[in-house]
């Protein structure tokens, strides 16, 4: 028998409400987001023992699948982030927005409209207020925006919560992608930005799930810098592939297809039949 | 604010040791069974509602990616089934094998196997034993076998049930989907074979959804034949095109890109964005 712990979902109020009445077209447009796909709400814990709250930005393409948010490479950066301060598991996670930004006003012009607002505010609310929160940390400028909205709100003001507005964990990849130099130099300022945050963030943490020194980041991420989404975080029977590598891209022909269409493929490591030695490859040697 | 219904999962017991403690590979060969992409557990009502058990074969594509069996073309000719004895949404389905089938053999080899029936025993328990279920449907030979075989247990023996084993509904899909004539032969038999079973069933179903008199089926199935699956049967956030149409294919150049790949592209009429005039179409008229 194979033993996986998964995430129960949205069973309890309020979040059973949340999860089945949620902004929609009339509020994020589809020509500004990836309405397509639905709604991806949240990652992490719902009953009341998270200590971290994370505000990331909007889902992409492995959270379209796996219904949770921050599952792919930014997920798995900010899961290391999280593990260098203590908190294996002791954290919940919500997106500025529900739904995937497309084009490349990325959500800028979308960021103080009250609708998508209102709703939000009323997830912070349900994961902030009278809960053992120590700090809430924001990834990249939108989510930052997102969190000072919330914090003016009277129930915003109410709460007092350490918190920290950091470098989005992809930022590099949207900056610099193709010039390998900028990209290295981005990186690093990411992850100076990180050292940073760590120090400020390490005296509100009380309750870590683990006591351990903290360890700044060097100049480049390190493969342990990165780590697995832990299996209660995703929807029951989900393999466990899914929590560790990317393995999900958008491909078309042209940009009414691409944007149709989400492509999964089984990493090559974890695939567990027998695989023939002529076929033609791409990521990684034949076997 | 959109509203959407959507099914609550595995949050309460058994079902929530069901779906975490279940057969992995050393129960269900990866040479036979699609074991990485994770098992799919079912379909419906948890909370004791259900008036109909379903018993399918095994998960495909479409039920991989929502995470939900029956959800496919099988799914949705099931769900007219259903819909004629006035069941709407009172039933509860699961799956002979917790894995899809991979290769000809179709799962024959695996149908007694001691573990993969021990944990299906467990499921069939939970949905059957003091329940108010009237009638179970098993969809196909295998599902037959594996209901008898259930019914066969000291469990099994104590539950009174009417039961009707139907032929499953892609059976002429598997046995004649490159010709013609013997296909639309097929389909009649498929659904003379229904039309016999809905009215042994009728007088079972003391407590429908809706009271409603048996239209038969003629020849071949109508677009009226297929019902979409419920909002409330989903997990929360899935977009309502997932649950009326076919979106998801296996796709590569090889038999293991082919295992490894499944491309999930929204529905032309569903996409919520303006398209060019200009695009390749391979599914309908150009707009």
């Amino acid at each position: 028998m194979a033993h996986q712990a998964f995430d129960p979902g949205y069973g309890d109020e309020p979040f059973r409400s949340l999860a089945s009445d949620f902004p929609g077209e009339e509020t994020y447009p589809a020509t500004a987001f990836r309405v397509e796909w639905g709604p991806v709400f949240h990652r992490g814990r719902l009953d009341g023992s998270a200590r971290v709250v994370v505000i990331g930005q909007d889902p992409a393409q492995h959270e379209a699948i796996t219904r949770r948010i921050l599952v792919g490479a930014a997920g798995q950066r900010t899961q290391g982030f999280l593990a260098k301060l203590g908190i294996l598991t002791s954290y919940v996670m919500v997106n500025t927005f529900l739904y995937s930004v497309y084009g490349q006003a990325g959500g800028e012009g979308h960021a103080d409209d009250p609708a998508i607002a209102t709703y939000r505010h009323r997830w912070l609310d349900a994961l902030l207020l009278d809960q053992p929160v120590e700090a809430v940390v924001a990834l990249g400028r939108l989510a930052d925006r997102a969190f000072h909205t919330w914090k003016a709100t009277p129930t915003g003001q109410q709460v007092q919560v350490g918190y920290q507005h950091i470098t989005h964990p992809t930022a590099p990849e949207s900056s610099a992608a193709r010039d390998p130099e900028r990209y290295d130099q981005a990186m690093a300022a990411m992850l100076a930005n990180w050292n940073t945050a760590l120090h400020q963030l390490e005296p509100a943490m009380q309750h870590p799930d683990v006591d351990k020194d903290l360890v700044e980041y060097g100049d480049r991420l390190q493969s342990d810098d990165y780590a697995p989404i832990p299996a209660g975080d995703l929807p029951a029977g989900l393999p466990a592939w899914m929590r560790s590598r990317a393995w999900a891209v958008r491909r078309g022909e042209t940009d009414d297809a691409r944007r149709a269409t989400i492509v999964v493929t089984v990493p090559r490591a974890a695939r567990p039949w027998p695989t023939g030695p002529t076929e033609p490859t791409s990521d990684g040697p034949r076997r």
